[in-house]
């Protein structure tokens, strides 16, 4: 009986009375077999792989993954030659590891350090395929690449590919505790296993590894950056390097969280304090102890005076003064320093959006040249909609990287299905409008962080992670795609989300177009969903207290203003939206307008201008404010309240009709999280319009149904055991 | 390409660069593909399965566990039929539900509700086997039986087998958390996924079903004994409902803690009095809503006033007032309520190991019928060994159910490897010597339990699981066999825990018996291991505070006295044990024997008798006390603890052995994990002697290396994070 059948025969049985093998562990990596044509042109061009002898480990990592991508599409393993010996061979290497790349005379000098170059040509005498790089881990991306155009059915015969990563620090943040808590985890725990590290090193950590590697991901902060000082203890550095030999095979580069109280609490000193020679010995002797372990640890993530956390403010020190001491500690090992702007004091009575901004600008200019400032895509948190966050091209002098949060703590956890391509994308593509930067380069977000406007040496984006120990790395099957979009724009913050979305739907799922069509475009809608039924037109910050999980748009009393959903949406009897726009003779807006150059403060500081999406971002309008539609504004909430549920409902018709060409498992899973999503949905638009109705005591438009329960009951709801707390 | 050598590709890329695919999600019942010679013989008894149209579900999973299991050791679907069509048949049903097993006229009176008939024979003219039963479950079991006799090589020619349980309750006790922590949980979270629960039933919930049924569990206490109110709230019975129906087509019935307070905190009551018309309504009426929603719901399982738990005491009243309360509101649903007897008080001055029989036996009649009351093997907390608890044999009108602790709380969490079924084994063989019971009935724990000493209507057995969201289920793969041997005993509590140690071997590994007999004879050794570098000579509870990770005896400031190491070694210059013979004159002993039936009360009273693995559970004994060895009690100690890391060297030499046995992913777990176990059974061994001899300033016998730190050293370590935390 050959492995067909067998599969076949197995299939059969799942989900009567057993479970099954599709369970989304391979993500986009899966690699179905091949068949028919397609399978003898694949054939054709992978008839052995020629790798040099006795190659570094990446090499030889990429020459496993070639086989193991040949056994997948063909199951059929590939010979490993020195030079070609068959028509249709595959070259792997570079020109210091492969004597044979060596002697095509490549045009490699554009690829950088980490780009590939992929090329259809004659290698000693015999048709074939190069995929060449100036590194080891260059050849590894192109690897990866070649199984994408393979996977994805693209021709393979007259191959020209090339293609380099656009920023230089691709990381993954993971917001893991020691105790393999994830905060705003909704994935399992931690695949971190520090209790059984270094002792013993998960084969998943390999896994991880690979599938970061294949959308050119290069590191990852192991540690939440509401950072544990014991992280940094001996024991855990061991651990930590234990971990980093798992992961370096494949390009991947670990970095860790500092906290900034670590010199107290783990040196025992009596200070923190960033100008404390003591304190600056601590970290040098400190960081030179993690790169005796580790030598190429990355650097350190660092949140500091925020939302509780300690920094160098609390020794009447800047975030400068902190950031430089930590980066002078690793500079002489090549190390970095990744400092958040994500920063809101409890006493500023400013505009929360401000801060960051207010903070960070006045010290342009005085990091040190190894320090990012990383900054959130907009001003207040991972909203499922925000306008660019205007610290984005007001630090020309600061290498600023970009922070997406790939986990979905605000956009439904793991079981909304949200695709967040076209979110990253809205970010990245954004334009700034400021002034100053590189001629002929348009100031988009996208041109701030891969540094080409303003000239950083050092350039980086960071994906908060939705990666745990469930099967299925991230909790749902289309969470993937959230890390695969992730990477492949942190590698090129110019490619299209949907062309992404198509290459993930196509590695993950099928190539046949009856699937591939319907299904990206349910991908393409599903954010502008979310956006409907929990927060249309500007609204934000409107979720559950804490866990973050459900509506809570009445909360007013937690223990800071700008904590309260209240806070946010200033509804009251004549209107809704936070006035962003400049005060008044004393009264009026927060100004944080001002923040943007001047032609987008113009824009967003004008109601009819301002993009409807973004308009109770930045005013407070009447409930009766006419809006494009011609409708009032409380109508017209209603309506997209309304339309975000419709949404879902399309989304399960939609998936409904897709049972034909996906497997059981992975089918009835989407099928199951869709239908809870609708459940949500409905909660969210119902909960929000009754209370909303509550306050402007407005009657719905016609034709729209009143809210299933009275306000009191979705007041009354609690979660207390609702995941990812922090 | 047929599968082999698909696989034998797959494997060989196993842990260069690459992950691999035998991670121990299968257990036991991961059934390798049988080959060669056996492979005939094993078709030509099963070419076709023989099942009655329309069965109950149960049925029909007993037919597909048949064609699944059948596919896995030939790669090869077989036929279902309604009647016996080819030679080598294999019929399944019972009388009731299918005519051809009718027309057989089988001997199963005696085989009660649950077992199984497997016998050769001639049915319809054709060479078949049968498997029968009373009912659909016994059935399945049957078929589980079946393949357990395939697997391990066993003749199929002339079968006749025939089983039934020795207990009607065999329940796995999850102490899991509704936020998926587990307590003394060393395998991940809770696979019990509540927060995506009613809407998504995860697949493994019918792995873990099918595993269970494998070995014939048929229930399952979903929830932490340390109980949360919560869990009986409308919500979490439909998340129980939801779980209940994937767990039902295996036979197993789901049960919940109940928290004694929960009409207080859940219902809006003043009090939670067992005698309180209010409070008992309450019960009733919450009793009636989860029946309604789950039909066969198995019951409670209440752990009060013991820990800080609440329970009736807080009222004055009785463990028997409270049970029998809770017993009356699921007595006319025909459910069971399970009391632990696992109580000790912080204000009782008594020894802990005497509370539990000192409150339980004068209740000994007071309990309604379908009361049980779960005892633990050992009066003191799942030690690496424990004398019985002298409360089998001692309540002679009360069911006990029997815990056991299959999660390694103090065995080493899930890096050591230790059998647990000589420790079972030993519980359930120890002979009570009461009197009075059944004639003719050697009066062991086992017959205790299994209810016919003392005719008990209702019988069970209670293991704490170590199951969790691990890939692996338990954490490690020795690991699973401690829940197999739980399971194969709460089954037949007369199984040798050898010969289950073998059948789990064979089917996990190989029938290979140069992989079989030295696996097995390390299995039987490896708890005795523990004993020793843990606690030797009938030491108790030396692990690090809370998380009971590692050694530490010197601990002697907790907040009770029953909760630190120095009140259970009781060492001081002179000597070390705990003295629970008869006070004297007011001094001497706690009089803990005392609870024994005389003649075990004699022998454990006599320090000549005492058998030398209890020696200092019973008795203070100077350092210079002679034991049989002829050395001195301290030198015996050192021996020992010695020994114990010997032991495990030992083991890890027996299992290099083992490599060409064993999949590269299984092989190198194992190595790994019994690394970190000899290197803990050092610290062990260590910080024990460096602890004693600080205490007695006596050198070590000769030849016996010192610990290789100072004291202080091991005083110093700290382990916040060790997993399993309450």
């Amino acid at each position: 009986m050959n492995a067909r059948p067998l599969l076949a025969a197995l299939a059969a049985l799942v989900f009567s009375c057993s479970s099954a093998a599709e369970d989304g562990y391979d993500l986009w990596l899966r690699a179905a077999a091949i068949k028919g044509a397609r399978a003898d042109e694949v054939r054709s061009h992978i008839s052995e792989v020629v790798l040099p002898e006795g190659g570094s480990e990446v090499l030889r990592c990429a020459g496993e993954e070639f086989r193991r991508g040949a056994l997948r599409a063909l199951t059929q393993d590939v010979p490993v030659e020195k030079a070609p010996a068959r028509e249709g061979s595959v070259v792997l290497g570079t020109p210091a590891s492969s004597p044979v790349v060596a002697g095509l005379a490549l045009p490699l000098q554009s690829l950088g350090d980490e780009g590939y170059l992929i090329r259809s040509q004659i290698v000693g005498g015999k048709r074939a395929i190069v995929i060449a790089a100036n590194s080891d881990v260059g050849v590894l991306y192109g690897v990866f690449q070649f199984f994408r155009l393979v996977q994805s059915g693209q021709p393979l015969g007259a191959l020209d590919v090339s293609s380099r990563p656009s920023t230089k620090i691709r990381l993954l943040n993971h917001w893991d505790n020691l105790d393999q808590h994830v905060e705003r985890g909704y994935a399992g725990q931690s695949i971190w296993n520090w209790h059984k590290l270094p002792g013993w090193v998960d084969p998943r950590y390999t896994d991880y590894a690979r599938a970061n590697a294949s959308i050119g991901i290069n590191g990852t902060v192991l540690t939440n950056v509401n950072a544990n000082a014991t992280s940094l203890a001996p024991a855990y550095i061991e651990k930590a390097k234990a971990l980093s030999g798992a992961l370096r095979p494949y390009g991947i580069r670990i970095y860790l969280t500092a906290r900034f109280s670590a010199p107290i609490e783990l040196g025992g000193l009596k200070t923190a304090d960033p100008l404390d020679p003591g304190v600056r010995a601590w970290w040098k002797a400190k960081a030179d102890e993690i790169y005796a372990a580790i030598p190429d640890f990355g650097g350190f993530l660092v949140k500091a005076n925020s939302e509780g956390q300690p920094g160098p403010q609390d020794y009447k020190r800047t975030h400068a003064d902190g950031a430089n001491m930590l980066a002078e500690a690793v500079a002489p090992h090549g190390g970095v320093v990744m400092w958040r702007a994500f920063v809101y004091s409890n006493e500023t009575p400013t505009d929360r959006a401000k801060q960051a901004f207010d903070e960070f600008v006045p010290l342009d200019g005085r990091f040190n040249e190894n320090v990012l400032v990383q900054v959130k895509n907009g001003a207040i948190d991972f909203q499922p909609r925000e306008p660019f966050h205007p610290l984005f091209g007001a630090m020309p002098k600061t290498p600023l990287m970009m922070e997406f949060q790939i986990t979905k703590e605000y956009l439904g956890f793991s079981t909304h299905l949200a695709y967040l391509g076209p979110l990253f994308e809205e970010a990245l593509d954004a334009d700034t409008r400021v002034k100053g930067g590189k001629k002929g380069v348009r100031p988009t977000v996208a041109k701030v962080v891969d540094g080409e406007l303003h000239g950083y040496k050092y350039t980086g984006m960071a994906g908060v992670a939705n990666i745990g120990s469930d099967r299925s790395w991230s909790g749902s099957i289309f969470d993937q795609a959230n890390w695969y979009v992730y990477g492949r724009l942190a590698w090129d913050p110019e490619l299209s989300a949907r062309d992404i979305a198509e290459e993930w739907v196509r590695q993950t799922f099928t190539n046949d177009p009856a699937f591939v069509k319907p299904v990206v475009e349910m991908m393409m809608g599903s954010r502008e969903a979310v956006v409907d039924y929990m927060t249309p037109l500007g609204l934000a910050h409107l979720m559950g207290t804490g866990h973050h999980y459900g509506p809570a748009p009445w909360v007013n009393d937690l223990g800071r203003a700008d904590w309260n959903p209240t806070y946010y949406h200033r509804a009251d009897a004549n209107g809704i939206g936070f006035d962003r726009g400049p005060a008044k003779d004393g009264k009026g807006g927060s100004d944080a307008i001002s923040q943007y150059a001047p032609e987008v403060a113009r824009q967003f500081g004008d109601v009819k201008k301002t993009p409807e999406q973004f308009l109770l971002w930045f005013h407070h309008l009447p409930w009766s404010h006419r809006v494009s539609s011609g409708r009032s504004l409380w109508d017209e909430l209603v309506v997209r309240y309304t339309r975000g549920v419709e949404s879902v409902a399309k989304m399960q018709a939609t998936w409904e009709g897709m049972k034909p060409f996906v497997d059981e498992e992975r089918f009835k899973q989407v099928g199951d999280y869709l239908a809870i999503q609708h459940e949500e949905a409905q909660w969210w638009r119902d909960a929000c319009i009754a209370y909303f109705q509550s306050i402007n005591k407005l009657p719905l438009p016609d034709g729209y149904a009143p809210p299933k329960h009275p306000l009191e009951y979705y007041k009354s709801l609690r979660f207390p055991y609702a995941p990812g707390r922090t």
